[in-house]
């Protein structure tokens, strides 16, 4: 594949002769036409004679329904329109070429191309994923039936590519647009989606502390897709604890290291998609006996490379994501290779954590706006209540109303802070002016764990609902939506629980240091002047500040309450915004009646978070 | 098996030589000692050696493991307490002579022998029928392996019978010690006790319009067990709106009825574990073109009796509950007979829609209480966080101990506010007093949505919360909360969704007939008086006045936040109760720490519910 720009104008020639000859085709999936990946999309509550054929066609052996209704295709325009509304969208423009070039049919056209992927390709093999998922034959992972043949035509259509630098054959598109068409892959496949997250953390680990030759042996694999990577960083007794950690790396006497020790949660840690496979490995190199831990980061090549030295110990037996090999790996006499300096192992893997978590807010951003889709159209369908033989659809009755603006609500702002928040990671990296970067940064590190802990309880919370509308049919595996209450699960729980999130928040953004918070104040008073957000404003700022005056003990018992009036703000602020859109542009719709919603009931939710921050621990007396 | 009381008498004398004697023995499970059901009960977090021995025991066709950390037993003593704190308990054993004997020991040794059956027998059996499902074969349901072992003990040790009439051979325990035990059963396995459920609910509607003959036909074996049943209400255009139904009744030139059409989502519709089958049906009895459909209940044999008119069409795949066969049952000339009065059938269901909405209760409080008890266990045993080398039990952090109180309070408020509502229903039935039944019928019909509403959102909430403590570990296999999560997600949607309930409270019970509000408000005033409940009741009040006078639009667009407000409330009302027991009583500390956390954080929360009431369909402007 040649550079970004090259490849888009000749997908955007060939899609208009498409759309002018009447005829389309699916880009780079042999044997799918257009026409079949619509017909299967959204194919509604099946006929009684469709549910027979299907009765007829369960496995003897599982027991499973091998078709169900599919995830319906994405709102391109919407999600154009959220884009261009994102924070600053045109500052961010300016900040690289290659950002310069993803403005207006670019973007369309990017965001319909990976649509039409997510459809295409992604849709049925979610369904094989999560009813096959993953094994291990003679010490290998073999992934999903179908898998390969996705990722590689997730490769030859250059996906991988779009979030890398060029200088490594990336696309280095603005991480908004890259976002966006993450939501669009994570909405019909997230399990699949959970390879590509890891190669985008370690290019950014290996970019940034690596010399030449590690770069050169390992970039262009990861912009490529051809290189497989992880993170190790979790232990069986060292979980959100990482100072417990017992992998060690000891220096043999040519001066190499060599990885002795247990990792375990490792998505993808080992697998049969690409040729080779990296993982970013934190291990101690204090000397025994040191006073504290020193930990530093290596670089091992997995994947079979070291047979015996590297192995997958287990595969974790999970809710959801079962196409997603989560592993334990040992690492016996393994040869490293120090990433960095020693002894910074852990601040390094911080310049990853960024997009880790802006990661996650964009998948379950996926799992969130298809559940919101799948309620919304099944409720416009599904007749029941009204005059007897005349049922009209539950979408006219007003709790039904209700459940599905929660939903879409959900939906809209999380979306809204993703972008905004990839805009202002972008910023608070690229600006040339160092006062703004600072500004931007500490922006950007108060809004990391809200986007995390947005994204994770908006996908579960939409799947839930999106059951609840669906009632009993929500239950079947008829309907996808059961599978994403199980995907969505995990998202309050890997990279740092929503607890370990709240705490973030409260003693880094605000005992340490309330500059991110200040900068949020600053700018969503500025976006929320006159409307709902103001008062919940004065809720988070004084919330805020009663910790600071707090003891420990009433701040910890505060950190959770006080993460939920942050997320009601920051989607407040959202909000905000979207209510300044032109109205006129039908894309704006659903995001002024997300924002209406949301600041409809902002204030009594923002209310009780704040009574619960200043409760502090006061009810954890009753805790025995 | 004898009547209870001898039954009980012997099992104690039985247990008092196994103590003396140093031995135990598993009652009625042959080949299971009392010590292996123990060694086998709460594991832990398996060592690596155990979680590598079980990784090699990885079944290669389904990856699936097959141990797995067990549900720990409830604790009896616990549950003894909540049945002698019981609204009006003393009173209820006034009611009947049966009554009268289940007191002092008698619940203890009930409650005691019912743990030991739930985690002997129903224990190893949960992870069975949800690894394994069930499957058809030639037409008929064939049940998880192990679950025909269990069914027969089950009815050996006469568990069917404790709901049942001493007449038809039933032990007649209090609605209250039924529901302690169907929470012990349903904690360690819920889908078995979906058969029992249906089997209580017939067996009330064949003695309240059966005939002599009818009676002597079923009730004997719906009492022993002998005799499965089922009720077939909804069809696939008649869910929650039961007036679209098509099934219809015709009488042959003999007088004889025929059922034609299909109902879907019967529980245990068919299976292989009782002798006969016998199912509730609602079927039209209205003349083709009559103006409003009639409708009428009838029983219909099945379970192989009316083999090719009565048939299985499908068995739905479901999120949980997979041991529990959800059939589509097709009518084709099947031999009805009809019960009670024509044209009354809806009305005459209504009989068994306290026992029903109750069971949901019962059943998700074995789920809710599950879920706190591993929960709590997990944090006192996982260590993370404090000084390097010296980590602390997570139940030492203060985020972590709000998480644990909330499962807690869950927990142990539903399991109050569920033995409450049973004592209300046997007061309801069988009090000689008209007015006080009058009062009491009222106030059960207040309570009803409630319990079922509050039991399906603690089971869910419990489990996700549980994830949530557990981490990682959460989300696998080798713990059972994400079963639970799995299983109970059910609860909202069945026996009326919580949007109905929502609705019911509001149109029956605020708009129609506030009777069962007041008496709700006056014996929850004389408890709560000096507590943080009294102000709660008044926002309650208040937004029961403010819906009564809105307009229908407002009202429906209450519904959801003034049933989360009533539940609130209702549990409010046992916090209360619970805060005047004596203290000294161990059994009571758990008890009265559910309750001071609930009424310190009841204020703030009942002031969002309030004002979410009094926002009627205003933030629903925004839906199109």
């Amino acid at each position: 594949m040649g550079s970004r720009s090259s490849w888009i104008r000749a997908w955007s020639a060939w899609r208009a002769e498409a759309v002018f000859s009447g005829r389309e085709r699916t880009h780079g999936v042999s044997g799918t036409s257009g026409a079949d990946f619509r017909r299967g999309v959204w194919a509604g509550r099946p006929s009684r004679r469709e549910r027979r054929r299907r009765h007829a066609m369960r496995d003897p052996e599982r027991g499973a329904i091998s078709v169900r209704a599919a995830i319906p295709p994405a709102d391109c325009a919407l999600l154009h329109a959220h884009v261009e509304a994102s924070f600053r969208m045109d500052a961010v423009r300016t900040l690289a070429p290659s950002f310069a070039e993803s403005a207006g049919d670019v973007v369309s056209a990017v965001l319909e191309e990976a649509s039409r992927f997510a459809s295409a390709v992604l849709e049925p093999l979610n369904r094989a994923m999560d009813a096959r998922g993953v094994s291990l034959a003679e010490g290998r992972v073999v992934t999903a039936p179908g898998h390969r043949d996705a990722w590689r035509s997730f490769v030859e259509n250059g996906w991988p590519a779009i979030d890398h630098k060029s200088e490594h054959g990336g696309q280095q598109m603005p991480l908004a647009l890259c976002m966006a068409v993450q939501e669009l892959f994570d909405r019909n496949c997230p399990a699949f989606g959970m390879l590509p997250v890891p190669q985008r953390s370690a290019a950014r680990l290996i970019d940034a502390f690596g010399d030449a030759e590690t770069k050169q042996r390992w970039l262009p694999g990861l912009a490529s897709g051809a290189a497989g990577a992880t993170i190790c960083i979790s232990e069986v007794g060292a979980g959100s604890d990482v100072l417990q950690m017992r992998t060690r790396a000891t220096q043999a006497e040519d001066g190499s290291w060599r990885i002795w020790g247990e990792k375990c949660w490792i998505s993808f840690g080992d697998h049969d998609l690409t040729d080779t496979l990296v993982h970013c490995v934190l291990a101690r190199t204090d000397a025994p006996g040191a006073k504290g831990p020193e930990i530093s980061l290596f670089l091992v090549e997995g994947g079979g490379a070291q047979h015996g030295a590297v192995s997958v110990l287990r595969i974790e037996e999970k809710l959801g994501l079962h196409g997603s090999p989560t592993c334990t790996l040992g690492f016996d006499n393994a040869v490293g290779h120090m990433l960095g300096a020693p002894g910074r192992g852990l601040a390094q893997m911080f310049v990853m954590i960024t997009q880790m978590r802006l990661a996650v807010g964009a998948m379950g951003l996926g799992m969130a706006s298809a559940a919101s889709d799948i309620a919304h159209g099944y409720a416009q369908e599904r007749r029941q209540g009204g005059a007897p033989g005349n049922p009209v659809p539950i979408a006219a009755h007003r709790d039904v109303q209700r459940q599905l603006l929660e939903l879409r609500a959900r939906a809209e702002l999380l979306r809204g802070l993703t972008l905004n928040t990839a805009n202002i990671a972008e910023i608070a990296t690229r600006s040339d002016d160092g006062a703004e970067r600072a500004v931007v940064g500490a922006l950007l590190q108060w809004l990391l764990p809200i986007v995390k802990t947005f994204g994770a309880e908006a996908a579960f919370d939409n799947a839930s609902g999106a059951i609840q509308v669906l009632g009993g049919a929500g239950y079947t595996a008829d309907w996808p939506v059961e599978q994403i209450l199980r995907d969505a699960r995990v998202l309050a729980v890997f990279e740092g629980t929503s607890g370990i999130q709240a705490l973030d928040l409260v003693h880094r953004r605000v005992l340490r240091d309330r500059s991110g918070l200040d900068a949020f104040l600053a700018v969503a008073r500025r976006d929320g002047e006159g409307t709902a957000l103001m008062p919940a404003l004065e809720l988070l700022d004084d919330a805020a500040q009663r910790i600071a005056q707090a003891d420990l003990n009433d701040a910890n018992g505060s950190a959770t309450p006080f993460l939920a009036l942050a997320i009601l703000t920051a989607a407040g602020w959202v909000a905000a915004r979207f209510l300044a859109l032109d109205p006129d542009l039908p894309a704006h719709a659903a995001m002024r009646a997300a924002a209406g919603y949301w600041l409809d009931r902002l204030g009594p939710r923002a209310t009780l978070a704040h009574a619960e921050v200043l409760a502090g621990a006061a009810p954890l007396v009753h805790f025995s």
